[in-house]
């Protein structure tokens, strides 16, 4: 049973090395690359082993861990909400995740994903814009400016060809900065005063806040025909922006009915209000909208899938630019069964404060 | 809203740390220490904000999240189980795992698991040992002599007073590793040639196997009167090492029965199989053994609450050794609000291959 083998190495990518690929990349080939990622796992939504997020919830905030795989790969991410970090100049999400091996369980990549996560979650609102907004839509209400709402603007700037954004936030510095960020990008900024501002007459109305309350940031006279609400902020238990007869008044999209109806706007509705989960549209099987002046809502609140798509994307846009380091995070065998065998091995060297230090260096790093 | 803060750093623990910690402590400290860890943490049970753990399943095996929280500090543990692997040189179960702050969802640790989950399951079965087993035990088998059997072996020897070991593994070289790393312990070995004559007159019977199988390793007529069955390898769905008729004949005791219904030997039995909750034996609200005939057993699955407790003992040993370095998981901000200002910021220098490698390494280690 004494097999040599070679040390087990996880790639980390650092939010320093998805810097570089989204600045390596630009971001319109960024998102369009991530849009087709998840585009194609949503393609094959029956391969995957999936489960609604578990969460740990205290008056603060939430962390939660997303874990989903098919018959080769295992993904989880970790994610945190806490709408009062900005307070103290800590962002609301931060994240990060792993991919491992079905098949023996090796970690073969762990991930910061706070970075990718906007990328991510703005992509898959594209996806789901593809399918639920009119074909001709040009303008969009962005309400919330805070740290993804110019991944927002992006997305559907460069994958559905929105060329005016309407913006609204209740703090006036995250519009200036979203403004600040946008304004080399060929898009028609107007700030608004207030929300029914923003999206009078607009085609799609993006909701992307924090607050953590069952807001009614949008209400029932604000509808207008024809109209695609891409739902992003109401993603939690007791975090809504929704009024409910928005929603008895539209045709609503989730990702993971599970989840959704615990977390999403959902979770106002009676447990047999009629949802369409979005993989059956994209293969298909079910239609997206069917007129013009049919009122679509997209209730995202993030899937596991998508996180997968994204760990997916990062790995190779990483190996493709050279960008990463690896970490010797699992014990490096030589008899598999010999565990405690390794613990005198590894630690050969005396293990004062300078040298453990030196040595650790070495044998983390490649 | 542009506070500048310290960058947030995530404490990382490689297995050479670990390795570090536990040579530098020597294995009877460090097994105390995690014991008296899990212990004060059990006696604050009803502190914690618990789950049954999440598992994807294959047919070759099992990758886990195992979450838990306090109002404070947040952990969880991702580990896997992959029986075949030592056919390939890989250990059978790897795991890391991550601590963070409940108040804002910072990850203020990162630390291998793989080293670590050995010592805690090895210091947990003393835990319950203590309250279960008879308190003039001095002989033990140890039917199992994989990875983690050593460790077993020295929690009973140090934290129990057990002299004498009996073993028995189908593997004669893995029996072989076994004594070979015990050689210096004061501790009697006397390999077995079946599981039958290891059991025979030893006052505690700890099973460690791997395979994933509905193995009935200890049948009803290997029973003895006040023997203590530390049952440890019965895990997981379709792993079990004890014959249901064991279970009937004896009192059970548990980690936290929502899990162990799904995963211990008791998914053998019918849902109203009564079972004792550790902790309320620890805390002295139930009876643990109450004569010396009595057949006790703890069918341990592993529970979060206990990796909780190891990483709190890892922090805070590597911080009395100095070892360990800081990750920059979590992008710098300067403005909590301006993500995508943060790309330019972080990806400043010129993303060809080499120099992006070097700023990486500069960035992600202090």
């Amino acid at each position: 049973m004494k097999t040599t083998h070679a040390p087990i190495r996880t790639r980390y990518l650092s939010p320093v090395d998805i810097a570089l690929i989204l600045r390596h990349q630009g971001m319109a080939q960024a998102l369009r690359g991530m849009h087709d990622a998840i585009h194609a796992d949503y393609l094959r939504w029956q391969d995957f082993d999936k489960n609604a997020r578990v969460g740990n919830h205290s008056p603060l905030g939430v962390i939660e861990l997303m874990p989903i795989a098919d018959d080769k790969t295992y993904t989880f991410k970790c994610v945190n909400g806490h709408p009062g970090n900005t307070r103290f100049g800590l962002p609301t999400v931060m994240a990060f995740g792993v991919m491992a091996r079905v098949d023996n369980g090796v970690p073969e990549l762990f991930s910061e994903l706070t970075l990718t996560t906007a990328v991510r979650t703005a992509a898959m609102s594209a996806l789901a814009a593809h399918a639920l907004a009119r074909p001709d839509s040009r303008s969009m209400a962005l309400i919330g400016n805070g740290a993804q709402s110019d991944f927002q603007a992006l997305a559907f700037h460069h994958l559905l060809g929105i060329r005016e954004i309407r913006l609204y936030d209740t703090d006036r510095q995250a519009t200036d900065k979203l403004m600040r960020n946008l304004q080399h990008a060929d898009i028609r900024l107007v700030r608004c005063a207030s929300v029914a501002e923003a999206v009078r007459g607009a085609d799609i109305v993006t909701t992307v806040t924090a607050d953590k309350t069952n807001a009614t940031i949008i209400t029932p006279d604000m509808v207008e025909p024809g109209m695609f609400f891409n739902a992003v902020g109401g993603d939690c238990p007791g975090k809504t922006e929704l009024h409910a007869d928005v929603l008895h008044g539209a045709k609503v999209f989730v990702e993971y009915e599970p989840q959704t109806r615990i977390e999403g706007e959902l979770q106002q509705m009676p447990a047999d209000f009629a949802v369409t989960e979005l993989w059956k549209v994209l293969q298909g099987h079910q239609a997206g909208r069917t007129h013009s002046d049919q009122v679509t809502i997209f209730d995202s609140v993030g899937f596991a899938l998508e996180d997968f798509s994204a760990l997916r994307y990062m790995r190779d846009s990483a190996r493709a630019l050279g960008v990463g380091q690896d970490l010797a995070l699992i014990p490096a065998f030589n008899d598999a069964k010999d565990l405690f065998g390794l613990i005198d091995v590894m630690a050969r060297t005396p293990a004062d404060t300078v040298s453990a230090r030196t040595r650790v260096l070495d044998e983390a790093l490649v």
